[in-house]
């Protein structure tokens, strides 16, 4: 147990430094590391395996509603960004420039894909003739750049890893269908395979999407009551298409404009898992996505038997799930330790007492209840022991949410919160960007989140102006 | 038969025009097409389809092997590419330079990465510590630039997508075993998925990588005879952990440099697999990386239980193998000509005669042949064919490349073949690279390929000049 003290107390405690706390997970657990480039960060194998797994999650959600995945090039010649005027003015400040190609200076310099709106509708304008080629329904996964001043590994980098869809539709409505769909996409994954809950809704116009029409969101609430956008869904309606002169021969033989959205999620997921399920002892990793599932400890393992036994084990399992033993000369303890800051779900123990009764012990990374199963048992309890430990990560984080969102009906009670109490307020809003000004100014901070779709009728009238209601926001600081 | 014929006189024949067949093809089967920058292109979802086809595969084949995944960043500080003298002569005048970051002019320019030995050695001097951290297997999929004067899709472009391995070694043997053991799972996936021979060796001084003390390659064989340097493999001793200061404490307590493998393969197989197996009636793509192994076209598809009979079958054969129907009111005829343009090894043709013979019609996309198969056979007789068809492409270029090698005893001889036979020339070289430069000016292009591992007694002395033998060396123009 000493050595295992001593690991758990080399992490800053959450309740003491949040923002530490953090960052010693990320190292301890090794999952990236700082670079020589400003903000961009090495993703260490053991980090890069949650993101494979969440990846091929993800992949298979959109291939199963239709999508095809292709490879865009890096670069975005200067005149191409500037197609859409709504859309440079919001990347432009924030981008890397490449200004020389070998020898030779260029004579028009190209951005780093911050995003890449403008590369598949330069695409699409070629592909795109008649309403039989619609939809179009593209995915890509790459990495891309914004140059960002302060960075955080995973939630704020220079360049991170991502996916962005980018589709085009015959029809408003269909496009309509689509962000939505995607929306639910993203929702339906942290749900199901983060066991991350979260507040739906659409982005106010201040919060939307550099060109886009209506902007969707996803918005997890992290352990520490602050919001971390989680996915954004966009509808650009046909805005992008007449900038780049996109246009099909409908069934009423017409031209026509098509209408667009696009949708994305990237590596700072890793980031809302961490603070979202991470307690003292380090990362705690949702089953889906854990690349050990299962690590199984020997306990006395020099004894006869012990070692061959946990070894049949391993192989039986790995049917089942992603299983790892650690045979290494360190104490039981320390591996108890190393694993739990690895946020492994599910530990087992077996020592020779065990094989005597025909048994083992399973302990949940979560609670730390242990189970004790019989050997014979273990393909059907291990996947309902996953289950479990997931369903308590969700109802967790539930809690965190129901418990620090807080509902507020005057400007009073709203700075009152948002002092004191932080998490998510809920307060209805008359649809004017002043009073989100306002709001964020006399808060140090608080933004609108979403309009959730689930609205509440709290109040007839604005939180700030006290001019009719538009809609409940919740609002929020966020990473 | 008319649109078929239609369809297939729209390509240039293969021994008309080589390098227009083979862009038409890129273009016909939807593979990739161009955009705005200057030597990049844009992946379409049937040419990324075979991109994660063989992702997929090697990456198992990397896992199985014991390496991990990571990710580093896509810049390298001008003062990284530095280190290292040999590797920064070599890559520095062919590579995009970021100057400016935002709206600041950046203190220090940043290359995009076009390889990313500086990046994996700036983290092991981190991470590296005692011999217990060895061997580090690590492997990364992301794309690279490299900026190319003349351009050719996935054959030379100026941003790629590949695997770059990164390996560090307690000791020289452990790192030349890694690096030949790598060779070979490329030469397995040649072989076994993409159905291509080759011949497999050591690199030149002349020709090896930049900053390499050996680099060994596979080398297949395009239907003209033209070689394509189709993947490499290289063992760096301990230079670059001298340059970038990596050192271990040892088993006998002293410190000491490990020593370094890399090896990559990129999007050019692509080109590989398009210039090996193609054909005047377009792609040819080998069974294991196929998007669609087996497209199946109904015949007079609106006679009663066509359509039905097709969709059930599909819904079974989805079990063994990647099946589509095209059940879109295209002739026969045509859907015929369209797959065969996109390389689908295997067609399946049931019509209402077929039905009531319990029967179906399975043609190879290789040699037209017709298998008429029992429908009770189709689980079995599919994975069958589709390895017939794997066979008959590997038979087909083995035969090409054995028929296309050539041996020369004198440097008269060596100019009369590369002038009037191409292919690959067989001689033996003293081991001096001025008999290098002097073969590659009289023959207008032919370079060393590699010195194969299998070698053979064609002479005692240099092809060139005469001197004593050091090795037989495979020559050829290269893509």
């Amino acid at each position: 147990m000493a050595d295992n003290k001593k690991m758990v107390e080399a992490i800053t405690s959450m309740d003491e430094d949040f923002a530490k706390w953090y960052t010693d997970v990320v190292k301890k657990a090794e999952l990236c590391d700082y670079s020589g480039v400003k903000g961009c960060m090495v993703i260490r194998p053991y980090g890069y395996a949650i993101w494979e797994n969440i990846q091929t999650d993800l992949d298979r959600r959109f291939k199963e509603t239709g999508h095809e995945n292709v490879y865009m090039p890096m670069f975005i010649p200067e005149s191409l960004l500037q197609k859409e005027k709504d859309h440079v003015e919001g990347f432009a400040p924030e981008v890397a420039w490449v200004t020389q190609g070998g020898q030779e200076k260029l004579s028009e310099r190209l951005v780093v894909r911050p995003t890449s709106e403008t590369l598949f509708c330069e695409h699409y304008a070629k592909i795109i003739n008649s309403y039989r080629d619609l939809p179009k329904l593209y995915n890509q996964w790459c990495s891309v750049v914004r140059w960002e001043k302060t960075t955080r590994p995973f939630l704020r980098t220079s360049e991170f890893l991502w996916q962005e869809g980018h589709t085009m539709h015959e029809t408003a409505e269909e496009a309509k269908e689509e962000t939505l769909r995607m929306l639910r996409v993203y929702e339906d994954f942290y749900r199901e395979s983060l066991a991350i809950p979260a507040v739906v809704g659409q982005k106010t116009e201040k919060e939307k999407f550099a060109g886009a029409e209506t902007t969707y969101t996803i918005e997890p609430m992290m352990h520490n009551g602050v919001a971390l956008q989680g996915g954004t869904s966009h509808y650009f309606g046909d805005g992008f298409a007449r900038a780049f002169g996109i246009q099909f021969t409908g069934r009423d033989n017409t031209l026509q404009y098509p209408h667009q959205t696009s949708w994305g999620v990237s590596t700072r997921m890793i980031g809302a898992i961490i603070m979202t399920h991470g307690d003292d002892n380090g990362l705690v990793l949702p089953p889906a996505i854990a690349p050990i599932q299962v690590i199984v400890v020997p306990i006395a393992q020099h004894k006869e038997g012990v070692l061959d036994k946990a070894s049949e084990l391993v192989s039986r399992l790995s049917k089942v799930a992603r299983v790892k033993m650690d045979a290494s000369d360190n104490s039981p303890g320390w591996k108890f330790a190393q694993y739990e800051m690895k946020g492994v779900p599910l530990r087992l123990e077996i020592g020779p007492k065990d094989i005597e009764n025909n048994q083992c012990v399973l302990v949940s990374r979560v609670t730390r209840e242990k189970y004790f199963v019989s050997l014979d048992e273990l393909e059907t309890k291990i996947p309902e022991l996953l289950k479990t430990v997931h369903d308590q990560l969700y109802n967790k984080a539930l809690e965190n949410m129901v418990s620090k969102t807080h509902t507020a009906t005057t400007l009073d009670e709203f700075v009152d919160i948002s002092k004191n109490k932080g998490g998510f307020i809920k307060a209805i809003w008359c649809g004017d960007s002043e009073c989100e000004d306002k709001i964020k100014d006399v808060t140090g901070g608080v933004k609108s989140r979403c309009m959730p779709f689930e609205q509440e009728n709290i109040s007839d009238v604005c939180v700030c102006c006290g001019k009719k209601a538009k809609s409940m926001v919740v609002w929020g600081k966020q990473y």
